[in-house]
């Protein structure tokens, strides 16, 4: 048995399931938490499971999970059913923020929710903002990934009326190594109606999307 | 003229108007600004107007004003009319954060929405908390201001299903001074769900509870 | 003959042994240091001693170690003898804070102390503790390691008597990374009586505790 | 009525009373929770209450205080009565720290303890501190004040065998201004058995000593 | 005699003239400044020269000075004379920012520079930027002066040719306070092309431009 | 087809070509990008390749490259024909810098620029740097890269009357690792008339050299 | 009484006597402290009295006191007597940089020391630097007085061959605000033999050269 | 030939000889620097070099040079001759601190003084650092290497009247991880006379102490 006390009746109270960090645990914990959870038969998120933390576990739990490299995300159990829920768009700055986007794709989608994602369209070139006007203004929710200045998260405000979640990525160097920068740009920006979620938390900006985008749809 | 140029086209395309940050003003700038906006005969919100900033206004656009010296905000024009919309929850960890929760009421009732606050419920007493739960469950959107270690931002995420928007505030002192303790705790929260703006940033925290809710009825 | 000047007399003078940090010292110092203490037939806690240093010591003296991978830690000589002391109780916010909660226990049974751990209360489903409230309000002591945020310190100190140490650990990521965040939150703690070590420091938490301990047991 | 929700149960349920945190607040919102208290027949104990603050007051509250200038602290009833608990001593580092040890002597006697204070101990001169060796190894628990470097709490830690709470001022100038390079002193201690407080919180560091010594009087 | 060291031949050897930083100086110290420049019948510009240093000058020195209060400089001596040279561009993001814009623009004509200013174009508003793209295109070296996340930079060095020095100002509140956070997005620009400067530093921004600008007109 | 959207009219625009920063992606993803320019036909200068990275990359793609290692720069296309503008110089403080010294040089080199470069004249050894004044004196702009404690920044700027553009290295240890002191030493200068790029920023001191020798050349 | 326990024996054991840091006390404790001094008819000096803090004390201690605001230190009792103890020299790279190398030199100067200052002498300027060489090279021991970016410190340490002590003040702004940035370039100083200071420290940058010299005098 | 220019004339001009740092060089680039001093029949000291940096050089390099790991430098050229230089002492607070007090011992050795060793003399065992008081006392000149929180800086400071050089060392975790603290204590000390290097320069202490100790024996 793991030492992890699930936490299974959390989407009734909140509305988003557990998930599980994966970066700081032994491989140990993590195969015993997923034992548990398959024994009962459970679906599961795990978030920031690195390759070689994956490649340590053993093959019969390995077998269960549908793993994505590039987010370094897994899902356990079998897809959501049923009609994805529409008005959730996911803008990423650069190629390089492409990680941390498609962990917020993989969590809208583990959650029923559809999670386009509109890449590459950084302010030096503004031309390829603009081009894509009438797709972020269409959209109920936004969640924007920059790293380096993160100037994208304030263009992007200024432009559109739905609630932008800005999620600052670890893309960068020198002063911005590690995406404080964009994490401070996010937080300081001069247009209204910003939220900011934790460096790479690309869980945490979809759990925040499916909440408000569950308001819409008569919750709570 | 003043060298302010007003993006009155602003709540149009964003959801909500713009507004005057008034702290990095001089005295004369501020009252060009305003002798602007009541020339044109518009409302405006002043978000951080000193008492001493207020004080230094010519009589006759003072009388113009309405001014909440604890938040620190200035109406110009007449209260928005029409029933308020419901549906925003304030709560204060303690009377010393009342400030910015109020700053925040203050854009809420601007923009036609009501603004309850919920005050002193911080966690070194989870009962005052926990006294409050129906109340905080029923809410669609919960603005938390909590200065300190902020812990407030991840006990209520933790119990609710709305999104919560956590206003850090400046409150604290030693390495808590100014608020960043509390602001990285915002961001660092294990409850997910937490969505974050600057430190005492009431008015942004305001704007984005206005543009959720306003998907709850049927927009954009 | 190690570069090391032993302080055998610490526990007269101190009531806690010294122990021997290996992170920062080299195989060599610590094998030096390991061939001195058994030489002179002494028990000795080692902490901070990596898989990689482990295994790079010689076959001799590895023998003569009960190394705890998690922990990092390893004892020379044998257990202590006689009944636990009671009165500690070690609380782990989340699975991978348990690296940090066993360097504690360990140090405690090194000292002779029962060291109960309860593990995964964190603050985000505060079900998790509000079930082991009776356990925590029996110790006399409490540590409570934890990372991340590190709200879980004010929400147990607000609801026991009883002194709380915090143990911040280096769980965490983006702004949260190393444990400067769950550091500061318990330092700025809005519930008096918490009391903090060091990111990780398990080993202080631990001989701290034995300190409090020992004084209602009739000392110093 | 104030916004101030007491938490009038807290010294049942946590041993020590509630005080009120001055500085962040308000004159009004200080005079409100004062006549509450006041009206409820309460005794109360105020902290980091400036002296501009106090003046500020109504004359028929400020009478009701014992107000303490150096130590910012006042309390509002009667002393409390009954023999003074023994076991605590306050060393203060130099006569710049003496204000923060004083907050917390302050604490220690509005909750009926002595608090004896050893002052102007700096390691600089370290005969003043072996001059006091007998004094400092009879106590059952330590606050030591320190500002600048912090050097003194691991000396003291080094040489007793009780627990030392580490009081970081904030004395000090350039790289030290503020406090912060006595606080992370006192978490980086190569001593053992040092638990510390934010910086300059007197009060703090008073109420987990209290804590700590209720435990050798037979609590909890 | 002042203490002051002129290095009148600072403008033959390196283009630009020496100016005097009066904010860490005494009043007495910048009076010995004036009046050895004002006796060797030198012209002279003062930066960083508050109100209240002003106020505190011998009335005869402030006869000699042409002073403004926004920018906080002066100038000793009879303007620059001849036609002013053409080239360079100011843009301030917001009312906020025109005391460093001036800086630069007091700067710039100090050495026979024309310097129009374009206020008030922060990306929050997008429109107010684009109508102004034809004149941002014609001048041959751009000053941009932001604050709070600064995204102003990335957006104008993403539309035109010629190079953008970023003057990154103390305009911002909690995490963009003092204006670090302006700074760093100017250093972490994705757009290619942007040089940066010290935070409020319209001084050195205009001095850089004057060296760029006189390349182009044949020199060095 | 490759996430990434080029920006081939960049160069009409800026008056410099976009180049790919390699460092934050995956080799798979740089790949994509190099099949989708090698396939239109387009030169492109890839920076921060690691040698690993370009040794990841398929066969028939590195055939493809100019690859250098010093500055983990790639060139694909053949090089810039015409004869080389004249006008940079580069410094490099010491042997260590040469790196970032040579990013920039290869950057003006792939633009049709010559680079040359004078290295290893910190100020420790004065003689060095006055040794070479004259050619210093003869550059129309300076790049220099210097890390440590950036010294080299303000001397030079003191002896020339070009623009000189100031490229910290992260050489260093100790407080200075990663590069922010010299960072702040280039913008600290008291020497006008430096203009700062990020941390190891090469590229961006070269694209800005050559924006301000465009200027020179009759642009824009 | 004093709180303070003069430490009368430290000149006998350390070589240079006691000083009273005014800055974090109050009045009364200085008042406290001068008296019992004057009463022992023994010398002393005062560092950091603020010109409020010296008009606060009373009169009759005042007229005891030699003091001199720029320093902000102050005399009681005689000055040194014999032939002034040749050596030192202070360098201050401007003129606001005086106040500390004044506190330098008042403190030389309470021990008997000639304290000659070189004032102006900044790296932006090379010449006036070059100018002093001779003198610089006679020094045995420099103190170098220098804010902003601290360029002096390296400069100087690379043109002698005496021990220089790098003082940095808290001259700057923006980014160099406080001193810290000339701070961290004296320690990463690429010139060997850079020994350094706490910022605005002249006190003890003067009592670390009086050990040196008394090094060369015969002692210790 | 390497891009390296040899400041030979340093040892003549500042007392003692240039070394090479060899962390941020590349193989190849140390080996051009060996092979160029050797050719020119010169000693050389080299600092920083890691073990792998040394067994990448060319094996008739290598067998040039004496290489010590624990110290990371190596020595080109023969042993410095005649009597060593008496005065300097080194402590080191514990056995992890050796590998700097032994950098700075290896770099007054290749200059021809004596370089003992003191180690293990930390603070939270006092009498370990007494029981040494009279061969302290004893130096001229005292290089203290420590980590963690640094207090022993300040704790020899008050009981030698020699200079006493504070060497901080990276040794430390949590909020001491890198070495800061002990470094901001070094600047912060309360004991007037210590003067401070960059973390971990063991080099640069010891070319102080070296410059320090000529002064003595009738230089400059």
């Amino acid at each position: 048995v793991s030492d992890f006390t699930f936490d299974w009746d959390r989407e009734a109270r909140t509305g988003t399931a557990e998930a599980v960090l994966c970066a700081p645990k032994t491989s140990a914990q993590i195969a015993a938490i997923l034992a548990e959870a398959a024994g009962a038969h459970k679906r599961l998120l795990l978030t920031r499971l690195a390759a070689d933390q994956h490649a340590d576990l053993p093959e019969a739990l390995r077998a269960l999970l549908d793993f994505d490299p590039l987010s370094r995300t897994a899902i356990l159990g079998s897809p959501h059913g049923g009609t994805p829920v529409q008005g959730a768009l996911i803008v990423a700055a650069g190629t390089a923020d492409l990680f941390a986007a498609r962990e917020a794709a993989r969590t809208l989608e583990f959650h029923g929710h559809a999670a386009p994602v509109v890449a590459d369209v950084g302010v030096a070139g503004l031309w390829r903002l603009t081009a894509q006007i009438e797709r972020l203004r269409a959209a109920r929710v936004l969640i924007v990934a920059a790293g380096m200045e993160g100037a994208l998260f304030s263009v992007i405000a200024g432009l559109v009326a739905a609630p932008v979640i800005a999620l600052p990525t670890s893309v960068g160097y020198g002063i911005s190594a590690g995406g404080t920068v964009a994490l401070h740009a996010a937080l300081a920006s001069c247009a209204p109606g910003v939220l900011v979620v934790n460096i790479d938390n690309g869980f945490g900006a979809a759990v925040s999307a499916i909440k408000i985008l569950h308001l819409s749809n008569g919750g709570p």
